[in-house]
């Protein structure tokens, strides 16, 4: 079992990948964070036709003599409804969002104008165009806007509203499967006896999975009784479009995840240069892939957001996972080590303070914080100087 | 009506603020994304006594004497369940997260053992307190470890559950009433007359709305008839904790909002130097605040970010909204208004791209990049100088 890189981690798991989210059809107004199954290409053009930006009068240019020199007001065009062709040598009363009539080249807006009766004064008027939103300014007839793979945001919902279309298609919300293994594990809200702790994995990975879009499948705690855990995986493996476990994957003989993953189909224990983070499996259960994560909680919310992330937005259709570090000062120091290490840090203004309690022991580190620094192995770290830095948003 | 900054604005409307979110309690589970409406005090020592952070052997320190000198393994203890006290002279078998027996001192990694029948040689052992993760090295008893106002994420979902709570005063999710006003709009799947457009400001506001953790209520559009807006906002007036609008709030004689809100509440309509932006409402609907956003949908998402998300997130209970811009190099140059410009742009590694089209009809322009850049009244952007970037995640 020799010792592999994160990136080479990364390499594996999405070289191995098989398993794809189907595409559905989706109302758009659900559609939130989901991933687009087709490319978004427009059928029509926004703006449909030549549009008022103002609330004003519409003109041809070259009809506007002098500030002096009233126009006749031949028509009132509100938004919403089509106009008449401008009447020649006459100027319209037009509304934001409204569309221009034919013949005019030009809107004036209001405060430059002052309306007399039927008639109306312009203090000046500005070059042809002006005050217009021409026809298709904002998309074409025929664009791809959005591409397959992207998942949406709420801008994207807006725009795709704008070309009018109410469903679209997506993929489906990948379903991923969280066990929880360890005998001195107990759900909050129950009664803690000597030897027990609470159950912090499922929480932390329901709420990972929710943020992701990903639809979880709780199959609570299993005790180390490997029947028991044949048992949940194997219910796991038709529930769920992959499975992740957290703890019972260690070398030590209470760990029964690993003999039971290799009788229902196969795991590889990896030794990854990640700290916090050992150990890490990955195989499947009868086919549907399957992540052991660390029992540790601080361990598995790393190798969640490192390891898990990239491998479950690779099986949800996504296009691109990865996510770019920020370079900020680093206001502390610390050695590296072999092992590339994800340090819990708060950004504020100066730089990355760093949380003095680094043990994988330490959850609270992860909520202190705001960001992971990103220290690859043996590299130190010293004060004053750049690093990379990963505030935790952007793991969303 | 004069010109006021966005930093006035955002004061002016948190200063004016009188709306709070109740408390009630929910399962932690569905917390995601949530307020918190009182601190997370630990009534626990996490962990609650001395464990192992390792598979192996505990004993006392001074009992071990070289390696070719056998401890005889006096007890096997498991995660779970309770040590007896360690027998002076001997070894314990201990596994991961198991408690330590009173008595020893470290724990020695099997790695580092090798078992004979009921005895155990060691290579070496370390220092006292060794692999041993000691009681409260987490949380203590009486911590505070979350404070009111804090908002939820997974690994915050995770500690908390490892105090065993499984119910949490949080805040109740705000209710944010969306009308969108406009003759001209149409909704997305209906057949577009000439003089139409569809409504995308519905889907924008409601997926902001969504991310933001709100409960939108949506009122669809209302046509430019103020008996009818008048009905509406009534309506969204008992049933929202806010009233948001998009449209219908400039000076024109078509947008009736304002005459309709100045005769259920008060309106004032603010010269905000934002761009794009304006026009932009502030007042309340028989007491429940309202937030007139304009029709276009990219001042709408602007203004939306910029305006409505730090006075929606002040209602919520939220502690702090403020986002604290990243200083990326720009790639691009752009003279200086008058007004605060947000600046549509695509961060990539070498710095921000600019999106060649900045005209607010452009709602494209928002789905192209990942990024706000914020120019300051009056400044210019050169190529190659550090800007002030808001990538939109942190908007979430």
């Amino acid at each position: 079992m020799s010792l592999i890189s994160v990136h080479e981690a990364n390499k594996r798991l999405r070289d191995s990948n098989k398993v794809r989210a189907e595409d559905e059809v989706a109302e758009l107004k659900h559609c939130l964070g989901r991933v687009l199954a087709k490319d978004i290409v427009s059928a029509i053009y926004v703006p449909p036709a030549d549009n008022s930006a103002m609330d004003g009068y519409a003109l041809r240019r070259e009809d506007w003599q002098s500030a002096d020199k009233a126009m006749v007001v031949s028509q009132r065009i509100v938004a919403g409804k089509p106009p008449a062709p401008l009447k020649p040598g006459t100027a319209a009363r037009i509304f934001t969002g409204a569309e221009t009539p034919q013949g005019a080249d030009i809107v004036v807006m209001q405060e430059k104008c002052r309306a007399d009766g039927e008639q109306v004064f312009m203090d000046s008027v500005g070059d042809i165009g002006a005050n217009i939103r021409p026809k298709g300014q904002d998309v074409s007839q025929g664009d791809t806007v959005l591409k397959k793979g992207h998942r949406l945001r709420a801008q994207d919902l807006g725009l795709i509203a704008s070309l009018g279309f109410r469903q679209i298609h997506v993929k489906q919300r990948l379903k991923v499967a969280i066990v929880s293994t360890g005998e001195e594990l107990v759900e909050p809200g129950d009664r803690l006896e000597p030897g027990q702790i609470y159950n912090s994995n499922r929480y932390l990975m329901q709420g990972l999975l929710e943020s992701w879009g990903f639809e979880s499948v709780d199959f609570g705690i299993t005790p180390d009784d490997p029947d028991v855990i044949s048992d949940v995986l194997m219910q796991a493996s038709q529930k769920a479009d992959v499975i992740i476990t957290t703890g019972g994957v260690s070398v030590g003989e209470e760990d029964h995840v690993k003999a039971v993953v290799e009788s229902l189909g196969h795991i590889d224990l990896w030794r990854v240069a990640i700290k916090p983070g050992k150990p890490f499996a990955f195989g499947d259960v009868q086919g549907t892939p399957f992540l052991g994560l660390p029992g540790n909680p601080v361990s598995a919310f790393v190798t969640a957001l490192v390891l898990a992330r990239p491998f479950l937005f690779d099986c949800q259709g996504l296009g691109d996972s990865e996510i770019v570090p920020l370079r900020q000062t680093a206001l502390f120091e610390k050695n590296g080590s072999f092992r590339q290490e994800y340090i819990r840090v708060r950004m504020v203004t100066e730089g990355v303070e760093v949380f003095e309690k680094q043990s994988s022991g330490v959850l609270y580190s992860t909520s202190w914080g705001n960001a992971l620094v990103v220290q690859k192995p043996d590299e130190d770290i010293k004060k004053g100087q750049l690093v990379d830095v990963i505030p935790y948003v952007l793991f969303n």
